[in-house]
């Protein structure tokens, strides 16, 4: 089932201890679809300035990644310029330039319509929030969002987080939502919020899956994916972006949303999580197979799974 | 098949979000005592002092663990004084008082002699590789180290590492160990000192075993076990030492080393950590039930196995 992403669509400059790349294309819109595009259609709603052009529009065709929602307009895309040099965990932050993404109004085509699957990627919540209300009657919709959001749009953020099934973040960002440093009670805590279920991505350390409990399912509220330990971690950018698009990609594959569906799709996320880090930027995910992708599946069930 | 433990057997004064216990019973051969005597007979070598009473003697004794190797001497036992208010994943030491530990040698009681499991607890290495010469014909040795004996003793604990089956340590330690900020790059640099095997600890993020790569076992080299997300970590004092017992007890429980008995090993080994860490000191390990254990394991198999 086709899913429709809303999100953006940018230029990084990104250094890393492995080495520094200047302008590649980037945005959580472009690291998720391409991520889900292994498993499912998808869609995109975006927008781009005069900078995005036919190389970059082939990125997404190679992937039978619709585009037709993402609008091109006068201008510079969206630009976010960081480094890791200290911390491969987290990102610092030089230069981030909205630029066409100041003025930015959704639109869905009417092509997009029928998508069964809606991801609301990192953007300003009120955005999230006009996109989710012109898709009613989807079956699913998740969502990410950022510390930004948490701290200084807290109420446009909360209307949001009331629509969703699934809020796909971090952990830091899972406290900061609860204002709770443990992270079982500030699980519950986003829960009470609305989300159906909460993905809490640990970075290295995998991710964890909180689901409301139900009295039936004991014991399948929550689950733990790994992460592959990597022996060289060349750019971390889009990893949690590429998470999402492998977990949710998977579950738009799947005929029915079972509890072993959601278990399968926390690890095809943390795998293309681990794939989005072995080269800079989208480079990877560019180049990536299926059977690449099933290969490391049986890798992290392997490095799991007692027999 | 018996486990001789040497290490410390203190006493702690802990302060935690959940409170502060003055004196309790500590050290890490007797977390790694109790752990490890739900699994298989356990002897211990260890010095206390004149503050060692029947109290104290009737937890290992309860346990049925072997205390004939605690030397009583005049003086007062090691004491170690530590908080965790502003990180629970890292201890602040207040005070260490070496006491009646300081002129420690250890000595190996006769009836001890034919223990087929040694480990060496977080003790000076040149203790620990007196222990283990004195004990050539053991079937596995295992053992723990800390940043001070990285630092400042390294020869002498490079003496010891040769002599391993299994080191258990730390993320930071085997970072610091290596010198390496790479946990894959830094695990290779760790095995190639000596152990056969590498368990580092996660803390809250569970475990991960690094072990010599053989052709035949493709794969089989890397395995990740989960820790359970808790709902309120009372006091993480031990929970390494805990872990290492269950990991050791288990081992020396089973009629053969093989590569799925490690990894249920690794499970273990996070089942009795995550005990430890629900009540102060062992207050916990010492009212556990082998039942309580078998049920945690089945709920960390949940955790973690797609099916």
């Amino acid at each position: 089932m086709a899913i429709t992403v809303v999100g953006s669509v940018a230029y990084d400059s990104i250094e890393t201890p492995a080495g520094r790349r200047e302008r590649c294309l980037g945005g959580a819109a472009t690291y998720f679809s391409l991520a889900a595009s292994f498993f499912t259609q998808v869609r995109v709603i975006a927008v781009v300035g005069e900078d995005f052009g036919a190389e970059q529009e082939a990125v997404f065709n190679t992937r039978s990644i619709d585009t037709r929602g993402i609008e091109h307009t006068a201008g510079k895309s969206f630009f976010w310029e960081g480094s890791y040099l200290e911390n491969l965990n987290e990102a610092k932050t030089h230069n981030t330039e909205l630029n066409v993404f100041a003025a930015f109004e959704p639109k869905i085509p009417e092509t997009y319509r029928n998508s069964e699957f809606l991801f609301l990627a990192n953007i300003d919540p009120i955005l999230q929030r006009r996109v989710r209300e012109q898709m009613p009657d989807v079956k699913l919709v998740a969502g990410d969002t950022m510390n930004y959001w948490i701290k200084d749009h807290r109420a446009a953020l909360l209307e949001v987080l009331k629509g969703l099934d699934v809020l796909l973040i971090n952990e830091t960002e899972t406290k900061m939502l609860a204002g709770n440093n443990n992270l079982v009670q500030a699980a519950r805590a986003v829960l009470a919020l609305g989300p159906k279920a909460l993905v809490v991505k640990h970075g290295e350390y995998g991710a964890t899956l909180f689901q409301e409990s139900s009295p039936k399912s004991k014991g399948a509220e929550l689950f733990r994916a790994p992460a592959l330990p990597l022996e060289e971690v060349i750019d971390p950018t889009g990893a949690g972006d590429s998470f999402a698009g492998g977990f949710f990609g998977y579950l738009a594959s799947q005929p029915t949303l079972t509890p072993a569906a959601y278990r399968q799709a926390m690890f095809y996320g943390s795998v293309m999580g681990s794939f989005a880090c072995e080269r800079f930027g989208t480079e990877r995910l560019q180049q990536l197979s299926r059977k690449e992708i099933d290969d490391r599946f049986t890798l992290f069930r392997e490095l799991t799974h007692l027999d």
